[in-house]
């Protein structure tokens, strides 16, 4: 049996290409004891895998030249040699950018089950997925969002900005998104019930993009999740109220290696300021907490979303280059069934 | 009768300098009901001041033109017509920069009596008062230090560093100051007891002041109580290791208007750090047990500091413009009396 898989052919210099991804058929490898094999029905794309591409110093190790791109995935056990786990069961796991994967299921948390039957199967991969814990942290562990604050959201019609933004509602905030283009920032008031949302396209420089939040954010800002970075971190830290949080998750206008600075960091310290970077897969104690309620919130209707769906494993690149230029319109997944 | 004082003159533009400041004869005012009349023993000069000339926003108003500069004073009080001050009691007191003053006794905080007879009285103005709770604040509360981490402190030798470096020293931590020259960098290590000292001055650039860290700091820094800002926090920031916490305290380098950017922000959240900027006067439910443990560390001679005194009231401008370019060796005091 042979699939179908993609690894990382060679390492960007700055923007990522289509020359960066190899498509691979490769035999099946056998499945060792205590693994199983997955066939996989959704992949993930997220901006984190982009910093994976590179050589550098993080959080988690780069990709290998050669090896297959990482990435979430939810599938179907369709062999298995360990107890517990059986052919027809439905997982999510760290598959990569393929079409079957053979995991340790000996690992905890590297493959697990989930009870498919209430929920559509590609929101495991998004807002009951690793997307939408990371709002859940970011909202209740860092920001600590309380009512009648005001929060500020960027990215806000993907996949964690928008369960950011309808967690921080349901708290009774007010909150403010960005987005890029009209559209995007319409679905992010009208559907998911933002107080407002900004389109930073139309405010290119600090004087005009502040402006802008001044009006959207008459109160200032308490809390901010940051998924961008750069320009627009700097003007929502010169709108900050005292005693503000910063919730660090993503910085996606660098990752192709533009400057990230902090401008005036003068205002950390006369705004009493706090700003914590975290990363969801550290806070493993939260997630079924976390997930039980973002379960219950899209099951009931109560957290909506929205997805982009690529076909095919060969689409896969274009998708995530796009998803890095915002082209995606909320959840970006590849199918692969 | 009539006492002297220091006014704010004019505000800076750039660089502070004499200019900025006038000293005027006045006559003492009468003591209201509720009031109380101390005379100043000693006045402290402390790097804040330097943002209160300033018409900007920040966490405290600025000194108003023609008004009394700002500062903390110990003295004995002389007239009283408040129940429960006494002429004869020593107090702590936001008295500014004047020989007499007339303070309301009724305002929580605002006239504290101290016990003179066990530590000597500049203390409370140093290791036992607002200085030294503002590093076990830091020390104990933002950066958390735990036993076997290394911990960065800046303006070591300072009124505030110094106390940070002896809590950090006394709880098992690593402990690598950073002052300037090497008299100071002498003192820090041998008096003080820090494990290293960093003489910034000589290493002026991003590469050569991280080399030197490198040295002092071969596992990294896990805790940097950060008095200075621009160059050494960027450099601090480069060597962190994941989980890191930066209480952010000062910004000395930046109080003429120079830029504090954090060039690489990115760390941040690669390496999951946490930025806290506080001011001591917001954590005031914590001083007393601070204060506590710093009294009885002085009167045990278990933290030990030292003082640049400035002879009379008239003295004291270029005694606060020396600070602001380290020309001071320990915790600045103009001795009134």
């Amino acid at each position: 049996m042979t699939h179908q898989r993609i690894v990382l052919a060679a390492r960007p210099e700055a923007e990522a290409g289509l020359q960066h991804f190899r498509l691979e058929t490769v035999d099946t490898p056998a499945v060792p004891d205590g693994h199983v094999l997955v066939k996989v029905h959704y992949l993930s794309l997220d901006p984190y895998m982009r910093m994976r591409m590179n050589d550098a110093k993080s959080y988690a190790a780069p990709v290998g030249l050669g090896d297959v791109m990482v990435g979430g995935t939810v599938g179907e056990i369709v062999e298995s040699k360990q107890a517990g786990f059986a052919p027809g069961d439905t997982v999510v796991c760290m598959g990569g950018w393929q079409e079957m994967a053979v995991l340790d299921a000996r690992q905890p948390g590297l493959v697990r089950k989930v009870d498919a039957s209430k929920l559509p199967l590609s929101s495991f991969l998004g807002a009951v997925g690793m997307p939408g814990v990371t709002a859940w942290v970011g909202v209740n562990h860092i920001i600590e969002a309380k009512a009648g604050e005001t929060i500020v959201v960027s990215a806000a019609s993907g996949a964690v900005g928008s369960v950011v933004g309808q967690l921080a509602k349901a708290k009774g905030c007010r909150v403010v998104g960005l987005a890029g283009g009209a559209e995007k920032c319409s679905y992010v008031v009208k559907e998911l019930g933002f107080d407002a949302c900004i389109d930073y396209r139309r405010f290119p420089d600090f004087d005009a993009l502040g402006q802008a939040l001044d009006e959207a954010a008459p109160q200032g800002v308490d809390g901010n999740f940051e998924n961008v970075g750069g320009l627009i971190l700097n003007v929502v830290l010169s709108r900050m109220n005292a005693f503000g949080r910063v919730a660090l998750c993503g910085m996606i206008s660098g990752y192709d290696g533009q400057s990230l600075a902090i401008d005036n960091a003068r205002l950390l310290l006369t705004q009493r300021l706090k700003l914590q970077g975290f990363i969801v897969s550290e806070h493993m104690s939260l997630w079924p907490a976390a997930l039980k309620e973002l379960g219950t919130g899209v099951a009931t209707g109560q957290i909506r979303f929205r997805e982009s769906v690529a076909q095919g494993l060969a689409a896969a690149p274009e998708a995530f280059l796009g998803l890095l230029k915002g082209k995606n319109f909320g959840k970006q997944l590849v199918k692969l069934v």
